[in-house]
């Protein structure tokens, strides 16, 4: 695939980060504009941050960036000041090759938690990263930034705006450790758009939070939550400000964007074998309603029930009854896709469990309870909890 | 077994509430008190009740029960107003048969939620066990009221009290759908202790409290939680009131004992191949280490490494990140058992990740973590995250 946005080029290369990792697999990536681009991202809301995330935080704050080293195999968390100073140093050697400000390069990482980089490694490998960038090779970025995820994720949006057409690329990597509260574990999205840093961030806010705050494979939120947007402005198009009709074509573009990369992450939810939305109306209000939604999909009774294809309800409402929201437990009504399973309460038929039952034989499906306690609804991407989490899990590190 | 305290009698018999068990196994129990027992029970805080909840919940104000029907195999939860219907009717025949005030008779059920109770073979069944009633068969009772539990849930205490040997004896089942949030899944606890009704129910919240809230498998909190003390007053003790000295040793006899049940649901957690104490030192409280202390022990990452056995310690403080506490991600200690596998927030050596394996080996283990923010101390009891706990949750009801 030759994946491309105008005024980025892109590298990955091999380095062996994680020992004993296929040397055919690339575990390290740079991402550079050719100006410094509009940037703007979002971190974990995990007390405990990693040091690339505490770095880039910093840096990103001006609002422009260039430069962005990536890595699997190692998280760079909980390394302590050697952890923040290493992601210095191989952020400076970057900077000396394209001849940038350090400022304008930001790290983000990805694997085990509390081990050191092997810096001197990857160091060596920067000059290389720098002599290989071109463009067209973002997918080669998606699958260096890889850890137990079984595929690559990319999505890309086109629109029409303000005489020209934008155009957007995302490249995502997150597999385990997904409840994103801010971003989900690294996400980079690239546009050739025309747009203020205040509209970025605005754009970026709400389009994240329909579709990235959407996901949870297991509630665990990452150390190293990363999702980054830069823009090139190469599209040529009228400069996009905030309020206007072209700021809200941007946004939903966006928005399309990182929905189609969230149902991605649920899709390849680490072991996942079903892909399901949990849709909540008629709650409180939509925050209600996501509560309601997130309480079910972490349920790992509600997970492994779909894992087992068995459409047992009550631990659907027993779960949402746990959280924290009020509702008639005598009123409410629970679809799978368009079969009735419970109205008002009450259990439907033998035969319609049995339809219900081949609604949950699908790969993909939703699950709709409405609460009738107001107008609120929101829903969430999820997956099963199969024996294959359990084995991922248990093994990964060794 | 022969357990028996003072002025209590009970049977239990199979009923086959749940179709296709085995028919050797009893699935209804009668707990009857010779007169009015002083008695106070704590409850789901589920904003979904199952029936024999919201009945037993009514009566209970008055502080007083004689006798307790239990059965397993069907929850009696969103089963509307026919579920309740049935707990009115079937304790209604109990206090016939017994020639008791039908306000003085509760019940509790456990199993599948959303299915009617067979209510005439449940109705057949009751003069047969008040038939079968005597003293001595409290293992009966316990047997009686297990799902997915693998062994009974019993523990006995005494204490020399107000000039008498006063005894408890708790008796529970919980296995699955644990994370108790006024209490667990089933539980009773007889006494003979002469008791106020206000020192007994303060007795039992505080230890029920240092107990069964401490307990974790999955972060799901039933619909049906009860926990029950019926106390007949037959140990002769001078009664007990709130603020004495008698009072203090009967509490802490009263948590030795829902401890030890605590202990065995953690151990017996569905699927569970460990039993470990999470502990949580150096928090800004008590509620906020119990705080972290559970969001560690129902992390699924935390969960899986333990049943790996692999001292993925960044997964622990990952989820102690996001249980909402502040605390110095740079500043914190982390011991298995005596082995300290993180100091002042950095990993220790490969030779002592050997050791912090040695420890995960074993069936039972403390992960301690200290903060070093505050005072704070609690911990929690749990259980690992099995292949087995996927199997039996994605078979169960078929």
């Amino acid at each position: 695939m030759d994946l491309n946005i105008e005024g980025f080029r892109s590298s990955s290369i091999h380095v062996g980060i994680k020992p004993g990792t296929a040397s055919s697999r690339s575990d390290m990536a740079l991402i550079v504009a050719e100006e410094p681009a509009v940037a703007y991202a979002m971190f974990t809301t995990n007390v405990v941050k990693a040091a690339p995330v505490i770095v880039s935080s910093r840096r990103l704050k001006k609002g422009r960036c260039q430069a962005v080293l990536v890595n699997s195999g190692n998280a760079n968390a909980c390394t302590g000041r050697a952890g923040i100073a290493d992601v210095e140093y191989l952020t400076r050697i970057v900077a000396e090759e394209l001849s940038l400000d350090e400022d304008l390069v930001v790290m983000a990482s990805t694997g085990v938690i509390g081990v050191p980089l092997p810096r001197d490694r990857m160091a060596a490998a920067v000059p290389k990263l720098v002599s290989a960038l071109k463009g067209g090779t973002l997918e080669e970025v998606a699958r260096a930034i890889m850890t137990t995820d079984t595929v690559p994720k990319i999505a890309m949006e086109a629109a029409e705006i303000g005489g020209s057409s934008v155009h957007l690329l995302a490249v995502a990597k997150g597999s385990g450790m997904i409840m994103p509260q801010l971003a989900t574990m690294l996400c980079f999205v690239l546009t050739d758009a025309r747009i203020t840093g205040e509209a970025l961030s605005e754009a970026f806010h709400s389009a994240v939070d329909a579709s990235l705050h959407r996901v949870t494979v297991d509630g665990d939120t990452s150390t190293n939550d990363t999702a980054m947007v830069l823009s090139s402005g190469k599209a040529g198009n009228a400069l996009i400000i905030e309020k206007s009709e072209e700021f809200n074509r941007f946004s939903l573009a966006l928005e399309r964007c990182l929905v189609r990369i969230a149902k991605m992450l649920a899709r390849d939810g680490e072991g996942a074998t079903k892909f399901v939305e949990i849709v909540v109306k008629g709650a409180p209000g939509k925050a209600e309603a996501r509560t309601v939604a997130k309480t079910i999909a972490n349920s790992p009774l509600v997970k492994t029930a779909i894992f087992g294809e068995d459409p047992n309800w009550g631990r659907i409402i027993c779960a949402a009854g746990r959280a924290g929201v009020l509702f008639d437990p005598a009123n409410f009504d629970l679809f799978f896709d368009d079969v009735p399973v419970v109205q008002k309460g009450i259990a439907k038929s033998r035969e319609v469990e049995e339809r219900a039952k081949q609604v949950m034989a699908k790969n993909e499906f939703r699950i709709i309870l409405d609460l009738k306690s107001g107008k609120g609804e929101d829903s969430v991407y999820t997956c099963d909890l199969s024996k294959e989490y359990v084995s991922i899990n248990a093994e990964y590190r060794t």
